[in-house]
């Protein structure tokens, strides 16, 4: 029977979120169902509660950075069993039968399922997410909590952790890597912890004076502030990787040079033209890349929580009551967070 | 004793190339003296020729696609000997300490030394190319050139053939790989007959029509009028690997679709700011990247032109007189040649 559940939702680009309910579906077999404890507000809720990128239909429940527990299982689920702590990223499903898919990128599968905002591939209802009591995901895009993490400041690890995490591990930093990071926000505060766990040096680019104590209790090695050219000229052609995380236009080109020869900068967190102008000869004379990375497959998230809970790395959070989602999203707007709200999800009941 | 040698040089940037006398340095215990037969025309000697990148000294002799034979060495070099046939690339010299130079990739040594317009590290003369009658180069930038190849038209393996080989090696093109090539030039020409060798799939993306039979006999399996978006279309995801050659500005948005997941388009050719700007969607949705590419390290221009003699590999020239490079550059400026102009050296001795 399918379960009805209570939840938050965006009826218009322009409305508040407001109580919703609708029914989560009957679970498959191969389906676990979730009762929902906490999940992490991202920059991407918002935008799609206000159909920033032109692809929201209403009403929609935003949210995946979702913790929880079993509390059902269909007859196929061999990996859960009730009472597991769990958590559901951003993806619900793929094809399962492309390259990416196969290879275990199912974030580049063309066809994807979004944990909010997509459509079920099997009964084609819309995918809602985690603002919400419960819900209903095959097993297969369910991840493990390790014991021992606060499962309040895991959630953010759904998104903002393997959004940094993927890069981290597809260019390979490690013990011999020189990372930086541009951006001190949800995805930032991760790409610190997780490269600085890593064994890799870590440096934080910002344009903030006053962000220094934070960044170094974060993990950072080192802080550039790159609106200072004498401070950016001392570290020329140091960075193997450069994850850059700031969500807006933004001019790469100062940041070029800091990479060492064969470095790359990978953007996270920015969708939209590189403006001004990226030049191509730092690039040529230096065998750079400038490339792009999309959160991260469902294999790998596993591994980050598994690293997270071996080294104790959460995300720093701010917890607040569903009630307070529309004056998060201001906060949210005006970088008012460190570095992560997450909704308790006990709320929606109360 | 230093040698007097025939040459031509620029002696401005408005000046045609005209004859001019100078003196190779005595050649010091690793030096090489070589009898200069033939030199490949790049596009860099035209512009450095006219000033075109700023940094030009007048007298220059450009030319940095050497071919010649050992008539003379020094005490200590080990690896030539007296009528080998020899190759001398865009270095001529490296600082050898850093880490590119230890990595075997001099040519993203911040301090090397170009073929031509360069200053010798040890007596601060400066550099002079290939388009004259003798060199002298450190046997540690000398290339072997293969039994069995013509030595003509394997000059332009020393600057095209390099430049295409290795982002064709770096990101490790073979059997299993799909690439493409943007523009049929002195580079383009050399990237789809490397790739082939090395058993990808090829393809040339290009502007204009009438190009098919020359670019399949020249390696390609496949060719795609980049100006047609159904043939765009048609190779949706398709590339592991893009090689653009294209010299001028030139919108890379089209080609960002082509690319599979985890694919990479690298700028060889131009020198400039990347516009219209590219756009960091297709990148982060599949985890693309933009490069650029340098010519190559000494070693792997050693491999190349190995592999060009086990396979048979070189360019498509057409032999000119020394006497005739100025009308060569105004052709080449209109892309008037199939596919690289080599000078046969004798004329200037004529």
């Amino acid at each position: 029977m399918p379960t009805p559940v209570r939840a938050y939702a965006a009826t218009s680009p322009t409305s508040s979120l407001t109580p919703y309910r609708f029914d989560r579906r009957d679970p498959r077999p191969d389906d676990v169902v979730i009762d929902i404890l906490y999940c992490g507000v991202c920059h991407s809720d918002l935008h799609t509660a206000r159909n920033d990128w032109g692809w929201s239909t209403y009403p929609i429940v935003p949210g995946h950075e979702i913790i929880g527990r079993v509390i059902e299982v269909g007859d196929k689920v061999t990996a859960f069993k009730v009472g597991d702590a769990v958590g559901v990223g951003c993806l619900v499903d793929s094809c399962r039968h492309c390259k990416p898919c196969q290879d275990g990128d199912e974030q580049y599968c063309g066809d994807f399922t979004a944990t909010y905002g997509g459509e079920d591939r099997h009964d084609h209802t819309k995918t809602q997410g985690g603002y919400s009591e419960k819900i209903v995901v095959s097993e297969a895009f369910v991840l493990r909590i390790p014991d021992g993490l606060d499962l309040k400041a895991a959630a953010p690890l759904l998104c903002a952790g393997i959004t940094t995490w993927s890069p981290l591990r597809h260019w390979k930093a490690g013990k011999d890597s020189r990372v930086a990071v541009v951006g001190l926000g949800g995805l930032g505060h991760m790409a610190l912890k997780l490269a600085k766990a890593l064994g890799s040096e870590v440096t934080l680019f910002t344009r903030s004076r006053g962000k220094e104590a934070d960044a170094r209790r974060l993990g950072a090695d080192r802080i550039v502030l790159s609106t200072d050219p004498a401070q950016m000229a001392d570290v020329a052609g140091r960075f193997d990787l450069i994850i850059d995380t700031v969500p807006y236009a933004h001019d790469l080109n100062p940041y070029m040079p800091t990479l060492a020869p064969g470095g790359t900068l990978v953007l996270v967190g920015y969708l939209g033209p590189l403006e001004p102008a990226l030049h191509s000869v730092p690039m040529i004379l230096g065998r750079k890349s400038v490339a792009g990375s999309l959160i991260g497959g469902i294999r790998e998230t596993q591994e980050m929580l598994d690293f997270c809970g071996e080294h104790g790395i959460v995300s720093d959070v701010e917890m607040i009551r569903m009630q307070d989602i529309n004056e998060a999203y201001e906060r949210m707007l005006k970088s008012d967070v460190k570095y992560r709200f997450v909704i308790d999800i006990a709320s929606l009941r109360s």
